[in-house]
């Protein structure tokens, strides 16, 4: 049927073209760069003399911007070690669509004065973590929608995943900095449910097998993947904890927990499988699976082996999901789950959430010092007590994967 | 013809040998390191003070000398994902002298101060930017040039490149930060002339052929060439920009243009050839193509939907040329261009001058603020009016075009 | 014999579970984040006030971090261009074995204050070191030993290339900022041993062949091992230089080293092989030569051509070895070298020492200013004359020879 497949070419084309213009022209009405990187101006609402104040703070800001892409890549990487280069350029379309859109709607939630949008590093690196949201979920559908389906969902979830970051971030003073929650469990289980609306058996299967086919080149991606993921993951996932001193301790806290993470997998792939070593995605998975969990945690934890502990835990749980409850998903609850997202993002988040909620009930004044006032800021002033902080972390878990299912849900059916 | 064969490796290899001692003499006998990156010792005729005062402005120049063979790096990947690794060893040894050659050259033009030629962090910086060029025109005359030729054309391009670098921005005083002209242009033209010049029809049919047959591969040097540019062009065509604020914006600017260039590819791609989605090598030549244009502009543009609608535009012009330009230059003048490097390289490049001419007409001290400085000293310091320097900034186009395609001819023939 | 190989895995398996349990609990017990990376706590035995005084300073050391792992990973995919992907997860558990390990020995050595290591960046950018002595000594033996055989040379291997760290650095006061010794000669020599006593013709032979099959996947991995090398290694071997000033030039100077190395490669490879250009792997090897041969000289060189004539002679010395050296160590000495880690670290390492020691005595307060302090302080403080640290310098050569030896002839008799 060459005319239906030219027509479907030429609808993917007309939409693209249409979102950019649309992108285009919201971008001219709303959007302007941010004043605070150019001195001279400042609007009075905004307040710039506290950033301008401490200049050591500027500057490792431009090193993100030099890192912004990295994050969605590496995980980008991270897919091709499962599914092959064949879903490269719709990722790769998917990334360019959703970090303009995030732009835009996290202006709106965060940034919107004077019917203006200010954006700046900062934004850019907001909107990264949006578009890695979206890229966790379509590894969850990948192979069994078609680039239309793609770009629909993701206008859908930078929406969606935008209002839970505010609502969880901004109303509710939620601690998230490496976004264990709001990025990785709320992107693996919106990916999930819309699977599950979508589940068509038989076109599974036969793609299923194509993945199979291409294992030497799946193994070449994934060492090249998880070399990615080792360099630039740690620095990156403390990025938007706000000063030096934090920041330092989540790269630390990251690096641990992958190295634990790691040695994991060797102590359960001989006995879980035949085999002698485990295979580079198995390694590539536990790697994303201790970064995951330190996303919440990684700047509250104040020892080493807190974070040795928790990598090692869950790069033990994640291959155990593999083997045991991605077959339960899919026979049970019909629930296919083409990069195992659920296993590598979704348990890894949450065991991270209720990590950083246990935290942050042991959090002290005594052991985090100046720390307190950067990590949990309204705990610092007075507004909250420690107890409650938790109870409001611990919230968080249930709201996120709420959103995420009725979300998934929803766009699943439209 | 053995004999022949082992006269011809010979050769080059006594040529590497004599250019590599005539490196080392002349180092020897000229370079020194530039004094300022030790504070202790500091030559009366260096007005050192100036740069240590604001220590802010170091930091960033010590992560340049870090990414300082990315540029080339990346664009040898790029052509990789067009040729594939059979080149790979050649446009090496072409970067490892081209490096040496410019320091020196550059160090005649820039630096030289009592018989001394000072280098540091920021030569090798625009040496970098100068081998660029000469790999952006290798690209034009790849698979038909022996190493020897190439060398060769490194050594002429190197001085001349530098010499219309040192009119234009030293002399005439153009704002040109990401050097739309200076290397992409320059570098395009001057390949395409040389290119001309050394025609010859046949032999190219039979290299064009063997291109086409390692598909796969070819694919897969273009996925990690794409990511390689995402990640980290847009904070190194930024390097040469002076000042924070200003190398903000124009990272932004950079990322935003090559996003849109991105999307254009989608939907251009569809309709002019047979094919659902773009593939990885028209993805990536969107990308340089949409970083191209902003070589000039970037730091010029203050609002972001310039830099989209600019990477938009350039991002359909460019699959455009493959299509119907390409063909027109090998048929009627005569001209192979084996990476396209005049759609990717040479057209962004003009665009981008054409709207930074345009750009330096409307700007105002009221949309600049202090940024004004930065960007144009002398309009700053009111010894130039805007629309002079718009006018300097225009004819500085053709006078590139001149000296490249002058220099390539003359290049070519000998 | 399924049995044994099954009795094998779970021995690996074993292995991995205990060793981890081991690190957890010394972890547990002794290791703390350093708090001078949390201005607001600081013991007074550790005099916090220096570091934070010059902020400068501590901005360059979150980058290191953020590069920690490349050194390993530069390492290891290097390997991979000479030996295929099919060893790659064994090295990636060695590696994260011995970064957990490496942190606690050289915390026992160099920070153990009141029964407490504290650990910071700095602690992880050693223990990479301490990781890449044990990935040069694994590429000597690498396909002739077992996963668990692996494990315990590492074990061996960080806890000696500590002691022989800490007797060099702490107690002799050599200066040795990019590693020439202590990783390049100690790893390469005490792998180089190990394999001798561990040499078993017959099993080699068959291992060989193996290796020489998969060309072009080598090819690949060269190319991108290369690049990498080119783009990270001079900023990360400079990490260790203490200052600014100093770390620019050992920057500098480690990318002239390996650009002369690379050219040198290009001269003699048409000359030793029948090939017009030398293979991807050779140019990778010279790379590493040219940059091991700058591990103590980079900081100590205030000219750029000493380094450029330091460059072209080690990438000189290093094919000559391969063509000549390898062959008589094979059959006269039965050490059997899989990478050539002789070639590419050894002698380099031993070149750079001498090279060290030479520059050391060359050393005047005229030419080095401010830098002699940084580079020498025991020099600077009037404590040691010029001659007597050069004699230090040259001292440690033998003495880090002796150590590797023996260290590898223990390991393998073990």
């Amino acid at each position: 049927m060459p005319e239906h497949a030219a027509a479907w070419r030429l609808r993917l084309s007309g939409l693209c073209f249409l979102l950019q213009i649309l992108n285009i022209l919201l971008f001219a009405a709303f959007v302007r760069y941010n004043p605070e990187s150019s001195p001279g101006q400042c609007p009075p609402q905004l307040n710039c003399s506290r950033r301008n104040q401490d200049s050591g703070f500027q500057q490792p800001r431009f090193q993100d911007v030099h890192v912004q892409a990295l994050l969605s890549f590496g995980l980008l990487v991270a897919f091709l070690g499962r599914y092959g280069p064949g879903s490269v350029a719709i990722s790769i379309l998917i990334i360019a669509f959703a970090i303009q859109w995030a732009v835009l709607i996290q202006g709106i939630f965060y940034s919107f004065l004077n019917g203006k949008i200010y954006v700046g590093a900062q934004s850019m690196v907001s909107a990264d973590f949006c578009t890695t949201a979206v890229l966790i979920s379509t590894g969850a559908v990948l192979g069994r929608v078609n680039p239309v389906q793609m770009l629909l969902l993701a206008l859908l979830e930078v929406t969606l995943c935008t209002l839970n970051e505010y609502i969880l971030l901004s109303l509710m003073g939620v601690s998230d900095s490496g976004r264990s929650l709001t990025v990785h469990t709320f992107g693996a289980y919106f990916g999930l449910m819309v699977s599950r609306v979508l589940c068509q058996p038989h076109k599974d299967q036969r793609k299923r097998e194509e993945r199979q086919d291409m294992g030497h080149q799946t193994d070449l991606f994934a060492v090249v993947g998880t070399i990615y993921l080792w360099i630039f993951w740690p620095s990156f996932t403390s990025t938007t904890t706000v000063h030096d001193s934090a920041e330092n301790w989540a790269v630390l806290n990251t690096y641990f927990s992958l190295v634990a993470s790691t040695v994991a997998t060797f102590i359960l792939s001989p006995v879980l499988y035949e085999e002698s070593t485990p295979r580079m995605v198995q390694i590539q998975d536990a790697t994303l699976a201790g970064m995951a969990v330190m996303g919440m945690a990684g700047e509250m934890l104040v020892t080493p082996f807190g974070a040795l502990i928790a990598g090692f835990l869950v790069g033990l749980i994640s291959p155990l999901g593999f083997r045991f409850l991605t077959p339960v998903l899919r026979s049970r609850l019909k629930i296919q789950d083409t990069c195992g997202v659920h296993n590598i993002h979704g348990l890894p988040g949450i065991l991270g959430a209720l990590l950083g909620a246990l935290l942050t009930l042991l959090a002290t004044a005594d052991t985090y010092g100046d720390r307190l006032e950067l990590v949990f800021p309204l705990v610092a002033q007075g507004s909250r007590t420690i107890a409650y902080q938790a109870l409001i972390q611990l919230s968080a878990l249930p709201l996120t994967l709420l959103f995420a299912t009725l979300g998934g849900c929803l766009t699943g059916e439209l």
